[in-house]
């Protein structure tokens, strides 16, 4: 049932219009790892990190279980984003992204993380992704990748190679019209699906997620409905994180649709953790009978 | 048991990426009458229409059930609106209204309407919405009101009064937003029950509808996935119509909770099929069996 993610560990600066953080731990292997060691541990985290990166950040993911002999320390400045949320928190604008040591990462995976039999690839390049699953050993896994627009634009090609070894692709809206050329939603996921994965999932941010299975089976999950958003940042990464965190805990690398869609409302609410404070306090702080509760009121609000 | 909608009457020219119709029967209260008969015969009918007004349309209107001894024909051109889908029908633009016969429109209602006890408001100007409800005479009754951006706009002091009238306001998001100054959907349910209405329906378009009541009970319905959208015109209307129309079937001016939820879901179902043909063809085909149909298969997607 071994996990691993594998991923961006970076420093990010946020500013919101109510506050502001510097340096805060984050990243898409990160909070998917987090996320994910709510239901299992210990998590593989495999990732890239600079000379100034601090080690109480590492300490703190080692305490929530997460494995981080994968995390390769390495000469230069960690992997930062610094980015501003506007309008409510609506809308957000990239400051600057510095890739620093994610450049010439060869991402190793250590020898304890390569019989993981659940893969989850957050976003990062294609390559590394590859680079990544090409160590995994396991007969039997069970492969999840997100991405994002950056790699629809410059790496197409790679991207559509990698989704013919993965079971499953989580990306966004915007990114599953771009990628399926088309702006209905419904065919994008069946579009997807002919390019590979036997499923996906398309994220919709505040309204949810839809999962796509085969025979045009779909499950459509509403999100739950925030009334502070303090910090969206990492809300996709664990809802990556919980979706596969609760499969790996149930250990069946041919899950079911249903059990999908069950994950589907697990990430959803991990998502919702996460937007409730900055960087990952919200979603380290959410225990076992955080999330039950939560998926209860989620349960009864969207219930007819 | 009675039931009227007002609103406006039109004749809709539409443009989508791949196809195009002139003088359809359009209108907020039109497709919001042929939604509720769908529940409830006669639905009374409160418009305006001008001498170049098709009589088929109406003809088409009364064969559904729908009373149009309230729509008063006048000299002068019917309301039209021109307008324009693009991107996959995910965006319009509006090229053209004319007000025509609307511009100096003083609503009569007829005896036979005036003792309804379930009041649509469907989209016209809070005047016109405010001179309806004056004639309505029935000691208890539950009264919708839909709006758009042009009334917030224009005539927001209005508005507000009318909101003290009222005990449902359905309105899209950004409206919403607008409405009540925040970008938090969550936060503006409740700050505009807090404007008069005891419940407050936020529409999200393709992603569902929110339901606001007392003590910050929500109802969150997802939508319906279409695979092809052929022209969404009038949808909101629909929701309205079937929304309430449910609601007037069942005969209770104080509903609980429960039924405004159900009655959402309804009222989404009815959106559904209107997107699926030009003008009002699509939810005048949609008989019982068709939304008992739909309506069980969206449970299937939507349960966890």
């Amino acid at each position: 049932m071994s996990l691993l993610f594998a991923g961006t560990v970076a420093l990010d600066h946020i500013i919101t219009p109510t506050d502001r953080g510097e340096n805060l731990l984050g990243g898409s292997a990160c909070f998917a790892a987090l996320a994910a060691s709510r239901f299992l541990q210990p998590v593989h985290l495999i990732g890239i990190i600079g000379e100034d990166f601090p080690q109480p950040h590492l300490d703190r993911l080692e305490r929530q279980g997460i494995e981080t002999q994968g995390v390769e320390r390495s000469s230069g400045g960690s992997f930062t984003w610094t980015g501003e949320y506007h309008d409510d928190m609506n809308s957000r604008s990239t400051h600057a992204v510095a890739l620093n040591v994610l450049e010439n990462w060869q991402p190793k995976v250590p020898a304890a993380a390569q019989t993981a039999r659940f893969i989850g690839l957050a976003n990062m390049s294609p390559d590394n992704q590859f680079a990544v699953l090409e160590q995994c050993t396991a007969a039997e896994k069970f492969v999840v990748a997100d991405t994002m627009d950056l790699w629809l634009s410059i790496t197409r090609p790679r991207l559509l190679e990698l989704l013919r070894e993965i079971d499953l692709l989580v990306l966004n809206e915007g990114e599953a019209k771009d990628l399926a050329e088309t702006g209905n939603i419904v065919k994008a996921g069946a579009k997807i699906r002919a390019l590979g994965p036997r499923f996906v999932i398309i994220k919709l941010g505040e309204y949810g997620a839809i999962l796509f299975g085969a025979d045009d089976r779909i499950f459509r999950c509403g999100a739950w409905p925030l009334h502070e958003v303090a910090d969206p940042t990492g809300a996709g990464d664990s809802f990556l994180g919980a979706f596969l965190g609760e499969l790996a805990a149930a250990g069946d690398t041919q899950p079911s649709f249903e059990a999908l869609s069950q994950a589907v409302v697990t990430g959803t609410v991990a998502a919702s953790f996460t937007c409730e404070a900055f960087s990952t306090a919200a979603i380290e702080a959410a225990d076992a009978q955080a999330f039950a509760q939560r998926r209860q009121q989620f349960a009864e609000i969207s219930r007819f």
